[in-house]
């Protein structure tokens, strides 16, 4: 069985530093290069003062983003890669990162070939 | 019950014109449009001729990606928009634009709130 990536979904809930882009791009690096990454070109727009942030990187192994929305405490992640890069070493950078009180994750497997 | 947004997983299968960034940067414009979304920010990156694209549109209202493999017809899309878009509208766009022999489909409804 082959399969081209592994795509994670990941939602932060009862989670800090939401509505700060610096921050935000900052620990999404981290947690691109804590997989096994490389980072080709990053985003990060902020939609005003306390507000949220809508960031995505480019990895030579596809993507991660976020979208968050500080008045719930809340932020959707994803993070896709293909290769040798292994998803799940990004939680920890994302967990120091945001301090959420849950974590959520769900896992697809990309492009499976039988 | 709430919810922040619907991200919607897509795999295209037996697909064409997975090798061209320029034709690959216009249909998910065409597309992320289509679902109603405001586009903010996009970037393409090609690994190379007949090699594949990754790419990445950030929306007022989250974000579209797409990264393809030429080499076995095959593409991985999602698309994450909140609000009022409905990202089904850009399954016909996606359809028109690669000629997908299939196309398998996955929903996660994200930030759920009961």
């Amino acid at each position: 069985v082959k399969f081209a990536g592994t795509h994670l979904i990941i939602d932060l809930w009862d989670a800090t530093n939401l509505a700060d882009p610096e921050h935000i791009d900052e620990v999404l690096r981290q947690a691109a290069v804590a997989t096994g990454a490389t980072i080709l070109h990053g985003h990060f727009h902020h939609f005003g003062p306390n507000s949220g942030v809508s960031g995505v990187l480019v990895l030579a192994e596809s993507h991660v983003s976020i979208h968050t929305w500080p008045e719930r405490d809340y932020a959707a992640l994803d993070i896709f890669v293909c290769g040798e890069c292994n998803p799940y070493l990004a939680i920890p950078v994302l967990k120091k990162g945001f301090q959420p009180g849950r974590v959520q994750l769900a896992e697809h497997k990309r492009g499976l070939v039988g």
